[in-house]
């Protein structure tokens, strides 16, 4: 297995994610609507840990709890995994595709309306 | 407004999402409670998309239903930008923050096992 | 079709969504996979309603902002409906479910702890 | 503390419900927000019981893996007490409230169109 060489770029995530599915075999599993639900599932994760701070602690929490901030992060990097496979499952450019949405969001949302 | 001059890295979409918050002044909104909030609610939305079809139809809707495509894409650019949001709220690189998961997750699931 | 007669219980409701699904012949989208899809989705645009509130504002919506409390009562029916069909597919009585595991969060949670 | 006489119902299901927050003194924790978003949370764990599986499979799981079943029992249980909870928070009567919608669901997708 070659080592992974590009560790500061969304490219050289993605071809560590791809290589870990190709690894274990697990691409039948990778249906757009499988890694639907697992992004969904991580995400409600994400939810429990803040659901009864408020918005104030939430904003705090990573210098305020250690622990908790310790599963936020494992929480943000399972979403960050699943996204990026069902990006590779549907074949979309996530960055691309986020500026192309961006372009019509800054338009119905003029700064200062 | 300078224009955005990096498209293709997450950093340039990281430094068009500030600007877009700032410019806007919704900082105060920006809670990592309601970011989180925010993401597994448009998780929620690209669900919608694949409840009702077979993983093989999953797999197929790119090409097989353009409507449905282009609300997919619209729905991944929205779950990136409000991770990326809460990425930046809660102070986190989201691509070394996957990685040190990967090595985590690697050794918890060898290949072939 | 004959009415529903009992509006006041879950189990007439229950009856109600049995024969809107058999109606409609749309059984075979009804896989518990496919439900908890369609629950979670619905669970998802209720966030939707709540994200950008105050914790406060949210306790006031109801009276406050009759347009929103009509879309949080349509969500909260739609996940009502969902729960009631996730429960019908996989064969479980919500309300004794319900109980029995209460019997176990009261016995893990006790009061003044 | 009185038992619960009525376990058949959901009007018993709130009123243990009701007790359990005030014997606790959880109320305030108890915002519209923060139990929408505790609903969530728990229908996403719900999603990761049936992620991996075909529809097929998700149809068989409750007799063909008796420690799934109870795992998605307990999610069900935790979905349902959540529900019940921000209903209860918004003063809403869940059964009432989806008949309600039913009866605009019902003309908008009539049988056999």
């Amino acid at each position: 297995m070659a080592p992974v060489t590009d560790t500061s770029s969304l490219d050289g995530l993605r071809e560590r994610l791809r290589r870990f599915v190709a690894d274990r075999q697990w691409e039948p599993f990778h249906t757009p609507k499988n890694l639907a639900m697992a992004l969904a599932g991580e995400a409600g994760e994400l939810l429990a840990e803040f659901q009864w701070l408020t918005p104030e602690e939430s904003a705090a929490v990573v210098t305020a709890d250690p622990q908790a901030a310790a599963r936020i992060r494992s929480e943000l990097a399972d979403v960050t995994a699943y996204l990026v496979h069902l990006a590779m499952a549907l074949d979309v450019d996530l960055v691309a595709n986020a500026h192309h949405k961006l372009d019509e969001v800054e338009r119905r949302y003029p700064p200062g309306a």
